[in-house]
């Protein structure tokens, strides 16, 4: 009776499943095992931070690596932290926070007091809110811009125009994978990345799924340096989309942050230097020796459609009712050690 | 520099910048803060589990409590859950299983082996898909049942009927607190728990959020007994909504289950007996001396939906962007111990 609860969501087990029953649909872990080499990316170590905490209670090495993302979102922010990482900035810094169901954040625990902070190294650049939004609303949209999603709750009739069908079919076709979104006009993976869109503003920007990675700042307009950042350990604070800059993601090593005891000063800040967590060192990955080889799933490729559909339609045994949707956050993209 | 990265999210956290700034437009927890009294609801002892586990390293107490769901929803499992505590049927027991951005889940880790299971107790009811089917039905929507809600994308003109305006008013209403959902026609609260609904099919079942508790079971059509329990860590999993029963929810402790070390055998189970955190005892809150009393924003307040209103339009002083909208699992109903 020691319930399988969840054997469809073991995204990269083995298929046992397909073995004993030929004609059950396979879940999405077996839709991603099945992808070809060649819908596999590799992640360039130059896109890589990788983190070093202490050794944890019995010495066990405890490595976070987190991937950057890439232009045009953040580029004022990704472009400080690498040069943090490059100056070694962070060793012997700690994580400060960790809260129940939203954030484990990290920095320098004395970065509020001036005499005592630690000065950032040379070529950090001023960010802004404007640096901000104008990084949000660059990703090109398809090119013959959609007008907004047309609906008749206006009491328009529904008779399409060419340019509208042309858009309805792009609209789905950009939407399948992630459907019906609570924040946003829709939801679309582009690149390896989970971005919403509000056609009718034309913009596009980086989501909170859990994992992703963000730069802590004060009240606005203070945009924040890089030199503090976060990561979602808890469900997907899209409010915080727009509002602060992404800069990456954790593709690996994420239990070693989300299992921190939880602080228990205001807002999960812990209260005594003990209670933190040091940081040994955080570095580009093309500083790490032999540091693995990292892939994302193409979410251009055909697997990643069929992975998408099937996250939001479960078919596999387990499953009584399939959903008929998923949110963008509940449609992880695949990341992996490169084989062999 | 240290920033304070989320401030309006300690949802009882002093409001601070209230006091500073006068203009400042309240967040959801200052809002939560000044309900008046008669908007909290008593949760009775009754509907309580209370689960102590083993001290951890530093011998602290870890104590979890949970409170049941009401009818009309799982009443198969809630019963069978309330004969298991009666019996301290778990006690000595073990969590045997922490999957990260998943489920911590709790029973016999000898479970499945026939010969070493421990015995369920007398007065554990069989439960099956249809009583599961049969519970998810019956909430009861408006007297006037609504029709489906009506769009124009099947070309029909848009000239509402007087129900449909009818209808619709009572979906604004309904909807509102909670917005658009990619798993149903749309969601809302009821009595202080979060579901999700199908107009279509005059459908209401609850939903799984973080902190949420539900019951493992093995492949349908077996519907699991309610001895082996699981609660959500990670984003809502809600592509097992109406596929598992939920039971309750975790009010308090839930970081005692979330920072478990996670287990490195498939799905998250512990490798070893030694990984299993020992359960002392679980209780219903009727048994248990000293106990707390337990309070819920009534979901039907001014002030919840002002609350909902303000998770997903965000006009306190740190944000630059309000979302316009929030999935249902971004609004956590407020719960609290009874002051005084």
């Amino acid at each position: 009776m020691k319930a399988k609860l969840l054997l469809a969501a073991a995204l990269f087990a083995a298929p046992a499943l397909a073995q004993t029953d030929k004609l059950a649909a396979p879940s999405p872990g077996e839709i991603v095992a099945a992808a070809p080499a060649s819908e596999w990316v590799a992640i360039s170590p130059d896109d890589l931070l990788v983190m070093d905490l202490a050794p944890g209670a019995w010495e066990q090495p405890r490595r976070v690596v987190i991937q950057l993302i890439p232009a045009p979102f953040s580029t004022a922010w990704t472009a400080n932290v690498r040069t943090l990482a490059k100056a070694h900035w962070w060793d012997g810094l700690a994580i400060v926070r960790a809260q129940d169901n939203y954030v484990v954040q990290w920095g320098d625990p004395d970065g509020e007091d001036t005499a005592k902070a630690k000065p950032l190294p040379a070529g950090i650049s001023a960010t802004s809110e404007a640096d901000y939004v104008t990084s949000l609303a660059r990703l090109p949209l398809p090119s013959d811009a959609p007008p907004p999603i047309r609906t008749c709750s206006q009491g328009r009739d529904c008779n399409p125009t060419e340019a509208e069908v042309r858009y309805n079919a792009r609209a789905k076709m950009l939407t399948d994978a992630a459907g019906v979104d609570a924040y946003a006009t829709f939801s679309l993976f582009r690149n390896g990345w989970p971005l919403a869109a509000d056609v009718g503003g034309g913009k596009a920007w980086p989501v909170h799924c859990y994992g992703m990675v963000g730069v802590g700042r004060g009240m606005s307009p203070d945009a924040g340096s890089g030199a503090e950042l976060y990561t979602v350990i808890g469900h997907a604070p899209r409010h915080l989309d727009r509002n602060i800059a992404l800069v990456g993601r954790v593709i690996e090593g994420i239990e070693h942050l989300s299992t921190l005891p939880r602080g228990t000063e205001a807002l999960g800040f812990y209260k005594t230097p003990q209670e933190r967590t040091p940081i040994t060192s955080i570095r580009l990955g093309s500083e790490v020796k032999g540091l693995a080889a990292y892939q994302y799933l193409s979410t251009e490729s055909e697997t990643f459609a069929r992975y998408a559909d099937a996250r939001a339609n479960r078919r596999d045994p387990f499953f009584i009712v399939p959903a008929g949707g998923a949110d963008i956050c509940n449609i992880p993209v695949p990341v992996r050690r490169a084989p062999g």
